[in-house]
């Protein structure tokens, strides 16, 4: 019987405990799931970063460290966690995400929000056609992949970034620092969707905000510390950002008294932008375990160096 | 070098000179583009309904007008027209229609309205995935089809309805006044892409709006005649529709005292759907003059008789 310690919070066992445990059915493990065992017992521990547990030395029969999230920039740094840590890739949350951004990206293309507020006054506005509005995507993995395929599929050119080189159909892509110059240049609509990771913390501050075209927009549903705030509200007073749409922030909830509540030009969402959905996670956390057991490669191994 | 007489008024001109200018370029045409040329010189007339030229026959080089409009009910009677006629059918309309839908579609599924009015509290709401959403499009022809597809791609599961039956792939077809109430009663969101016809007119009507479920948005960038209008704003405050977003109206432009206008869950967008674009009608213009070059049959040729 497989021991799977379920290290997530007391609250997220209301939600996931009976879709894990019809997964571990459905992949046809033999799985005991608690949210308490004795440490040298545990043979998965399924976790979410804000867990109890920060001390993972006892669990010296553990295989592998389940992240129930993408983001696993708080727990990469605990040096007590020597077992593999797998990241989680939902196709829920994927799917999520690339509904969420082809939305906001369209908001803007189409100058949604002068639609709904100019409602007084016939003026009739006609944006460029898709293929007119060049979008680029910073971050290059499953998420912005996913999104880069649906912006391309609507006609969007997309431009891509990424730290180190990739070569992906469909997508011009940009690496490194020149890249960066490249992707920001030519972008009228920027999405972020790197990682969190010392290398990426404010890759938009006030020197990469300057290589933005005039009333370029921002929509950043990847992590808060990709943006230099000071740097970005200054880029919407002076340019050349016309606008931004910021789900996600170094302090949540974001706090009342931040500047980005106030600003006539940020669109502030409250995390939404994708979440973890129980049923298909339970299935990619079943498939690990699945793996594990059979001596084959976990999925979404987390490289410690990178730090994603 | 080819002479193209552009004869579609001087206002026009400053639109459509420089995309006319880099079509031809891309088609490989080495052409002269001008407002004017002695008539006896001109190969090829680029027109529309209300231009000044309305005697064709000095033109006696002239192998093709080529009408900048999809309509040519202005001048098939014209009888010095005796060179081919071309109408523009411009793959940009149906594309900007596309954008236009699914732009609309996700604002609402997303609830983008909300997003950008409650900019003073963190209150998380997630939608559900676009797979639990379902969307209903009344009219599958080229506009409803382009749209049921994008739709598709994006997740949302898509019913169509046409007056006659029609099966295409991916779609859950629809027809006749059984099917218009089966089709409307399972959608979150509608929209109506039909044509404008002694059948379609007011389809939707204090009865068949009664067949939404609660909570229904309506969108319709079709024709303003396929709504009863003070069926719809009853709909709209005691239920079952939501909200509408309207795009077309009897009255264009709509009348300043309509009470759409004030209505707090009606958005008016000034008839911007659907637009023939500079961009691609030039790229048909220069695909036509290539084939008048080559010795090809020309695109969309008029048949005088029948009149389109």
């Amino acid at each position: 019987m497989i021991k799977a310690l379920f290290a997530a919070g007391p609250d997220r066992w209301d939600t996931y405990a009976s879709p894990l445990k019809a997964a571990f059915e459905g992949a046809g493990l033999e799985a005991d799931l608690r949210q308490d065992f004795a440490p040298e017992e545990v043979d998965y521990i399924i976790y979410a970063p804000h867990s109890d547990l920060q001390d993972f030395r006892p669990y010296t029969r553990c295989k592998a460290v389940l992240n129930l999230w993408a983001g696993v920039e708080k727990i990469t740094g605990n040096a007590t966690l020597t077992q593999p840590l797998c990241r989680m890739v939902d196709p829920g949350l994927t799917q999520s995400m690339v509904e969420w951004v082809t939305g906001h990206v369209l908001r803007y293309h189409l100058e949604i929000d002068r639609s709904v507020a100019l409602q007084d006054r016939w003026l009739p506005y006609v944006p460029p056609l898709a293929e007119e509005r060049p979008v680029t995507i910073l971050g290059l993995g499953e998420l912005g992949q996913a999104c880069a395929t649906a912006l391309t599929r609507l006609g969007f050119p997309v431009s891509g970034w990424s730290r180190t080189a990739k070569d992906l159909p469909g997508l011009s892509c940009h690496h490194g620092t020149n890249g960066l110059r490249d992707a920001l240049a030519s972008a009228q609509i920027v999405v972020l969707l790197l990682p969190d990771t010392p290398q990426t913390a404010n890759i938009l501050d006030s020197n990469s905000l300057g290589w933005l075209p005039q009333g370029a927009r921002i929509i950043n549903p990847g992590r808060g510390p990709l943006i230099d705030d000071a740097a970005l509200l200054t880029a919407l007073d002076i340019g050349p950002v016309d606008h931004a749409t910021l789900d996600v922030f170094r302090v949540e909830p974001l706090p009342e008294d931040h500047p980005y509540w106030a600003h006539p030009r940020v669109t502030v969402t409250p995390h939404i932008a994708a979440e973890t959905r129980p049923l298909t996670a339970s299935r990619v956390i079943a498939e690990n375990i699945r793996r594990g057991e059979a001596g084959e490669a976990f999925l979404y191994v987390v490289d410690r160096d990178r730090g994603y």
